[in-house]
């Protein structure tokens, strides 16, 4: 794919957009940002006076604005603020690509459905993204254009999914911000980040409410409370919206885990507990000192879908994509030793 | 209290039993170490070397002879091992102060009726303690001067505890290690033990062994899933003897934190799963915010049992005691703002 630089706009600088503003305007391209506060739009026009000439962007006072000729759309707006962004590109008639980067990716997708395309208007490409990069620090007072370095980033592959647009956001990312590209459905990506991040977060919850309730147990907390509880202290509102949003996914993966807890229970409850834990305990042993996954040695795949969900299925992730679009540079994970 | 020299047997050299080893000698005390393989005992005489002189200890070839001439000893050997360390003791005729460093308390207490006491020999007191430290890493080679600084050690007032051997732990532990003493009955340190450490490794376990099905899973995971799961890779047969050997507290614990995730299951089932979870989510995340407890005043206590046990149980701790052993610093957790 060209390595040329693109016209591209984000919408919404928060944490995510503003460093997404300052990653991508950092490697090149021309970059418009708007958001919907007028002191955020303040800030981060200050901010750009700040960098050197070549990393600038320029803020724009609308979204039709920043949009206008844009090839590539980011919408950085939190979940509840997606499907009027969605609509007011579709009224002004904007035909390039456009993504999010939201942690729920089949609800955006269905959002997309209704009010991207809905009325007809709209030519735009939809690409359902996710960077995996967080802090509990929020808003564009924290974004950093390195905020991405190294990190997953999950680009949506379904049927419906224009392989050319796919592509040409992967290749932005890729080659400008050098993060794993993660190629998956919707439906497959709800379900792994139930798993990592919204079932874990509701286990922490649980874990600090507890606690809370005895001063004993908060004053002897040490590194397991506190690296067990820590996303605990996350804004409700945010957690809450997270894994709601998700909830068909996190209540799948909450009911597996309740029911392994279960036979923990089961186990203490038994004649000999030590013994009786030790197994229940080993797999997740073994899981987590093998983690996170090495990376395998990188290869030439060809840039068909299926190829591609393949390979994001099993764990892998693109680093490049070629300049004639035909192939991407895939790195499967590393075989772990049994 | 005195704060002169004391003569302190350290048994088992591994991370705790040889921090405590070099802590005590730098302290100023007279430190003897035993540990029972022969490499440890030498590597740990090799090491008091390269110490300064002042804060040298000394390796002994048996438990007895460590002991023989201790004010204190110091059990710091896993919990299988602690029996027949007490049998030693009782057999040497031992009478002075004995105190554990394992991290279940009730299971200690009864061993040391058994084995302690339990023949009529021995005069020795007991005092059950758990230094809330500890590292990934084991082993003398892992062992550290400064591990303690500043951390939680219980050390367990029981109605039959004699109030003197007590507080000549916690004049050691506070004057000559600086940590925080903290002083509760050994139910209510394994409740709270159970609570902050050993249901957060059984449910780390649990999420990291769902995750490992899922190799999408593992190559999205970040920060939440990390933390959530660090402990998970402790080795299951340590998790297990922690875990297995304070069962009754850690079920109560664990069946809580159930029913809790029950609520949470039945808030994702409802009609609209993002307002339900954000009451839930609000107790976990006030909890957490406000953790650690900040140190309200010091004040001096009386150093009488009941104002000790109540001053544990509200999340306080005590930083020295009195010359005299009349009284203590105390220090209560602040006042949290509502």
């Amino acid at each position: 794919m060209r390595n040329v630089a693109e016209r591209i706009a984000v919408i919404g600088l928060g944490l995510i957009g503003g460093s997404l503003l300052r990653a991508l305007a950092a490697a090149g391209h021309h970059v418009l940002g708007y958001d919907t506060n007028p002191t955020t739009r303040a800030t981060a026009r200050t901010a750009a006076a700040r960098v050197p000439k070549s990393a600038r962007w320029q803020i724009t006072s609308s979204v039709p604005d920043a949009a206008a000729a844009a090839d590539v759309v980011v919408v950085a707006v939190p979940l509840p603020a997606v499907p009027s962004v969605f609509d007011t590109l579709a009224a002004a008639g904007y035909s390039g690509v456009v993504t999010d980067v939201t942690s729920v990716k089949g609800a955006v997708a269905d959002l997309a459905a209704a009010h991207l395309h809905g009325d007809g208007q709209s030519l735009a490409g939809f690409v359902g993204g996710h960077p995996m990069a967080g802090r509990e620090a929020s808003g564009f007072a924290a974004s950093d254009a390195g905020l991405f370095d190294g990190c997953g980033w999950v680009l949506c592959l379904e049927p419906e999914t224009s392989i050319g647009d796919w592509l040409r956001l992967a290749a932005l990312l890729t080659a400008g911000l050098r993060v794993r590209v993660v190629p998956v459905t919707a439906a497959e990506h709800d379900r792994a980040v139930a798993a990592i991040s919204h079932v874990p977060h509701l286990v922490a919850a649980a874990l600090a409410a507890f606690a809370a309730n005895d001063p004993l147990a908060l004053a002897l907390g040490a590194g397991s409370f506190r690296d067990g509880t820590r996303v605990a202290a996350s804004r409700p509102a945010l957690t809450a919206a997270m894994c709601g949003g998700n909830a068909a996914a996190t209540r799948a993966v909450l009911d597996a885990v309740l029911a392994d807890l279960s036979a923990a229970r089961a186990a203490l409850d038994g004649q000999d507990p030590i013994a009786a834990l030790e197994p229940w305990l080993t797999p997740g042993a073994v899981a987590r000192a093998a983690w996170p996954p090495a990376a395998g040695k990188a290869l030439a795949l060809p840039a068909d879908a299926d190829a591609l969900r393949n390979l994001g299925r099993a764990g892998g992730w693109i680093t490049a994509v070629a300049r004639d679009g035909r192939s991407v540079t895939a790195v499967q994970p590393a075989e772990r030793p049994d």
